[in-house]
């Protein structure tokens, strides 16, 4: 049953080749009309009374025995030499149990050949050192007591100017990522432009946004002879098992990570983050369990941002409004030691176009890591993509949802493939009538508001997205079912918050045939579960969903054995439907699980289960729509959304309930970046000036629109063994465009920089 | 691969035919000659650092954050009716967070019928309220402000007066457990008895002995919403967690059993314990995490003891010394709710013999109950049996080695079957051999050893064993394989004590062809593992390790069907050996593991097997002899053991050095059940007189007497698919009676009752 295979898989917007081991059975999906039981029901989330009461613990909780309090000394400079550390005073301080400094740190390199904890810090909030005591209060303390030494350096924080000769350098290579630009083409530029007969070309710019989850980042480590245990509040707890084991030299089988609850992480979670490995050596150090939280000062400097970018983008087009080529430059910073970004996959995915160039620079520069955040790159590059499209279709005279339509790919012109599924212009059909597409009023002609004294106008604007979440392996199940007729879900993946434990809970009752209470998924552990991919890429559902699946089956057909068997029937004869096993030939012949294992002395049936292979001549991508009215105060610039009407194509939907969830978390969010959040660094000092939720505004209840969003529903014939993709990334991306060209509808005034302040709209209104 | 099969497992003695549920590989034994790499091999236990440097988590070391302290009110006399219980003080006490009485408990039936805390205490030490307070001084303290009226009741203790009609009654069917007597008859009795040319009759007397666990019974429980968490010194955690599921109604995935490690329990803690469900109960009133642990004076009261026996033993003969006929009456009892003893099994299966019948008589009285204790009811029988045989080899004039050849069983007589395998005449031979049994003293001759003034005298006595040990299904095991070639060995049982986690190490490293060190066992949580039998009735080896052996197997051959797709060869062309993949054909082409999975992205590989079926024809058991050197000082009466070699058959040998360890601590509990173990019942109030470790004996070190233990080491070709057998409780059974045989050998006085105090042997030296 074991097989090798190659598959691809989406990370972060790319598809990218594998080799994985798949076993245990290997499933078609459920039929489109298949009758199911429990997958597609709106229950609610298995685990929501542990959450709401407090119980549910989160690596906050987390308290081991004897357990010190860990803090982090951060250097205050954007670019500093560190030129002497004396610990001598904070060791002397009352229950202070151990302090990490560059002369006593184990040599571990961090990341580009830097140590862990490096001489030179090359970003605000770097960190110079860490001390664990016995309460917080010492801990604090104790960093105030420790003397730096520094030298400052010259820093930049701009792309443009770090890209300059004379620009202060961050690596050796250089400030340009890998030396050069990254670069995409297709067809035929110089022939495109040839036969564009006109083109709209535009600047846009893009907000560094932090990820803020509502639980910050933080471990807590304990050591157990050479046995390291870590609870980390992590999107992928095999992640930083793997970085632990690698950074200290341990075999994996001595690494345990547990996150049972998270309070999300939106992809700045993926990996072994450096407090992390601060815990650990601290609680080495003390003998003792050392916890790091951070706080919301540290997350806003260190711990992730989405990558500002500047994206010059032209788009050439016949007078029938076909697409002959698209060309995006872009400018993407990502801090010191940030990954990359891919700002160009809307462009060259979303619509048909033979000839396209991208062209992306990656630039460090002295700022905090930029890391994933919610659909990367596919967030910033559709605020231009679809904000240009708007552009041309006005230019051209055509209705913005026919320019989409007129250029809908039917295939993906990146890999040469067909889409396993795409269900877009179902979602654009339908979307537009409930928003009233039809009756919208004509750019710049809204008639102020009836308000007296306040010229507030209302317009409708829309944006599209394409995105991945069709997952894939390698993810692993074990299900196992209990003499009583009960089954366990052993993973080992964890829950980011989307709801993971109930998905997986209703893809194993129905495949099992149980009732949704007689299942209990375990998860958040890497040492009692079995690898599960991050919870990130919109791939929980998808790639471990299939792992679960699999698993069931391979129970419930030792199930249907022993029932067989013991009913006397072949086992096709018998089925499994609500807990019980029934013959197909005697239909009161009904037996529950409990009563056929219960003649058996403490049986237990073990089924394991993993993610099958995707198909090779597929390629698998999310689609969806949105749909957004604005009312602008064209006096005061101030923009309010006051309506979204959302459609997805996702596939087949797990449980309507958690999927509106990361509707509304996602749009919400959207609206924040479109409006209001954005990281301001200071060009003189390089330092950020709005560490915290009240000068960093994130939406409040106040902010969020009505909502009206719902997934298509039709599941994906070729996507996995549920055809389900997932949607946790997707409906943040169309959020901005669609309020952008909304704004335009509503004012004629084009916004191109995010976030839409109200200071921006009143300059543009002012401008010639 | 699911099979339903009817297999015989071994239960305490008892033999009984199972329905259980087979999945997995099912595999051939290694042959006997087979180069084994790990197994076999005395390495040290894996988790000794562990548990010499006091990091190993005990249950008395489990601390929940917010834990209360229980401890429980027990009734002082031997039968009293319980008119009231006044708390009301306890309540008042600052610290005190719950008390919980016959008036507050929910109603649960605990045994026969009875409350869990009734109204009628029928031993001392019953329990009469339990007390959750925040530290242990305000639970005891509170124990003392609870008022209780008792009414005393007639109590009985003396198994003979039991019987009588006036008796107290302790169950509504009387005090003869089940209404009669057990009876087992084979042959023809009357014929046997007009065959035999003389007998041999005796009456022995054994004593109730304390299992004595360095780790007493106890519990820590804790409540998350409706799923309970139970840490629990005990020996089988699914026992545990069926019991408390069944008592509190609650779905088995609701309920979590840990045991992570364990001070030994003997057979003393294979179920649901009745302070574990008060714990579970004080925990639900107060909200908060209980733990009771018992104290070396609730152990001797209530925790188990071996059933005392009184056994009137026939044995007729020809001649030649071949036996005709053995009749056993005994007479067992087990307390007030005892589970019976199985004290006839050596009489119906040691020796070759056609007429047999015994007749036990299970009988109530008002103590607390007897229970399992490291072979029960073998070790009581064989010291009736071995002592009996040697009377009737002195009245034969024949050598008591001799006899027992004349009489040698090469089938199981009970249940008409072939053993699996029978070496026991070999491990005569090689023991007595050992001893110098050719050259020792006729009986009652020995000189005096040659200190003036003191008559030491010196003796060698021997005796044999018959036990199971074969185990048998249900057992389930799930191996993982790490992306660097580490494994780890999922298993739901624990270690009692015997070197568990060594010795499935071992078996799974050997599979798999791994060095040891990289292969690390999880055990002793019911919820992370899978099904596993109880650590008793010596199956930990016999029944999960072939689990172990299976799921191994499973994950071993992905492991070469990866390898083989890697290098291009068939799968049966590559082998796994010591971490490295090699193909036959081209031996260079070594792959690490870790390089074979390196290829991957983060792959694992999951292997799942159950423990086979147990072979329809055959009887699975395991034999022995022991030989024993005493000397006695026939003027004080003290008995010596100076020296016992030890011989056993039980199959394969996984770890020598873990054997050993079961010789040596089988044979020093032996010793302390031989000459000093008692607990004392006083006749006249039914209370236990030597409650504790200063007045019940067991040996210390100077005690000890030099041990020659070995193991044949012959694979049993048809146990299981390891060959092996277990030999937890084997070494026990033969060291009291080859003491009782020493000491006539030495003295020509015979020993009757247990223990062989001074007192007694100087009573019968003087008696006529």
């Amino acid at each position: 049953m074991t097989r090798v295979v190659k598959t691809q898989v989406e990370q972060e917007g790319r598809i990218v080749e594998e080799k994985v081991v798949v076993d245990g059975p290997e499933l078609e999906p459920w039929p489109p009309d298949a009758a199911l039981e429990v997958v597609g029901r709106p229950v609610s989330r298995v685990d929501a009374v542990e959450r709401v009461t407090g119980r549910a613990v989160y690596t906050h909780d987390a308290h081991p025995q004897g357990m010190l309090y860990g803090k982090v000394l951060r250097c205050p400079f954007a670019h500093a030499r560190i030129k002497r550390v004396d610990a001598s005073r904070a060791l002397l301080l009352p229950g202070v149990r151990a302090v990490l400094t560059h002369q006593n740190a184990p040599p571990i390199q961090w990341i580009d050949g830097l140590q862990l904890l490096d001489t030179v810090a090359r970003y605000q909030g770097y960190e110079v050192a860490a001390v664990a005591a016995e309460d917080r209060q010492a801990a604090e303390d104790a960093l105030k007591l420790i003397n730096v030494e520094y030298e400052e350096l010259p820093f930049v924080t701009d792309p443009e100017k770090a890209l300059q000769p004379d620009a202060p350098q961050l690596h050796p290579e250089g400030n340009l990522v890998g030396g050069r630009s990254r670069v995409y083409e297709r067809g035929n530029m110089q022939q495109g432009w040839a036969e564009a007969d006109l083109a709209v070309e535009e600047s846009f710019h893009t907000q560094a946004a932090l990820q803020n989850p509502l639980e910050p980042h933080g471990s807590v480590a304990m050591w157990e002879g050479d046995s390291l245990t870590l609870w980390d509040s992590t999107q992928h707890v095999y992640a930083v098992q793997f970085g632990l084991a690698g950074m200290l030299g341990l075999p994996l089988h001595h690494v345990r990570v547990i996150c049972q609850y998270m309070g999300g992480g939106f992809g700045s979670k993926q990996e072994l983050e450096k407090q992390s490995l601060l815990a650990a050596l601290l609680a080495r150090m003390a003998g003792r369990p050392v916890k790091i939280m951070l706080d919301r000062a540290d997350e806003s400097l260190v711990a992730g941002h989405r990558h500002p970018t500047i994206q010059h983008l032209r788009i050439g087009a016949r007078k029938d409004g076909t697409l002959v080529t698209v060309e995006l430059k872009a400018l993407v910073p990502v801090g010191a030691h940030g990954s990359d970004s891919i700002v160009e996959g809307p462009v060259k995915e979303l619509y048909l176009c033979p000839n396209v160039r991208t062209e992306v620079s990656t630039v460090r520069t002295n700022e905090g890591p930029a890391k994933a955040f919610r659909a990367p790159g596919y967030v910033e590059g559709s605020f231009a993509l679809e904000s240009a499209m708007d552009m041309l279709a006005e230019r051209l005279g055509i209705d913005p949802l026919e320019l989409r339509l007129k250029n809908y790919a039917d295939m993906d012109q990146v890999r040469g493939k067909e889409y396993s599924a795409k269900n877009l212009r179902q979602a654009y059909t339908e979307a537009a009538e409930k928003i009233g597409w039809a009756s919208r009023p004509h750019n710049g002609s809204s008639a102020a508001a009836d308000f007296p004294f306040i010229t507030r106008k209302r317009g409708i604007g829309m944006a599209s997205q394409i995105w991945g979440g069709g997952g894939g392996p390698p993810a692993y199940a074990v299900v196992k079912v209990n003499a009583d007729g009960t089954a366990e879900v052993m993973l080992g993946g964890q829950d980011i918050g989307s709801g993971t434990r109930t998905g997986m809970a209703q893809i194993a009752a129905e495949t099992l045939g149980f009732p949704l209470d007689q299942v209990r998924v375990l998860l958040g552990d890497s040492q009692a579960g079995f690898y599960a991919p991050a919870s990130a890429g919109s791939r929980s559902i998808s790639s471990l969903g299939p792992a679960v699946r699999s698993a069931a089956e391979d129970a419930r057909r030792q199930l249907l054995d022993i029932a067989a068997q013991m009913l006397d029937v072949a086992a096709d004869q018998v089925e499994l439907k609500n807990g019980h096993a029934y013959t197909r030939s005697a239909p009161d012949q009904r037996r529950s699980v409990s009563e056929l294992l219960a003649a058996f002395s403490n049986p237990m049936v073990v089924g394991k289960g993993s993610r099958g292979p995707n198909p090779p001549d597929r390629a698998l991508r999310t689609f969806g729509v949105q749909f957004v009215e604005v009312e602008v105060d064209v006096d005061t610039g101030h923009i309010r959304v006051l309506h979204v009407v959302a459609m997805h194509d996702c596939g087949r939907i797990i449980n309507p309930r958690l999927v509106q969830s990361q509707f509304e978390g996602g749009i919400t969010q959207g609206v924040g970046y479109a409006l209001t959040e954005e990281r301001v660094v200071d060009p003189q000092t390089g330092r950020v000036l709005n560490p915290g939720l009240e000068e960093y505004l994130v939406p409040t209840s106040m902010d969020i629109p009505e909502i009206n969003a719902s997934a298509l529903g039709l599941p994906d014939p070729h996507s996995n063994n549920l055809g389900a993709k997932g949607v946790g990334e997707p409906p943040i991306i169309p959020t901005a465009p669609a309020i952008a060209n909304a704004v335009y509808n509503a004012t004629g005034i084009r916004l191109t920089t995010l976030p839409m302040s109200a200071r921006q709209f009143l300059q543009r209104r002012s401008a010639p």
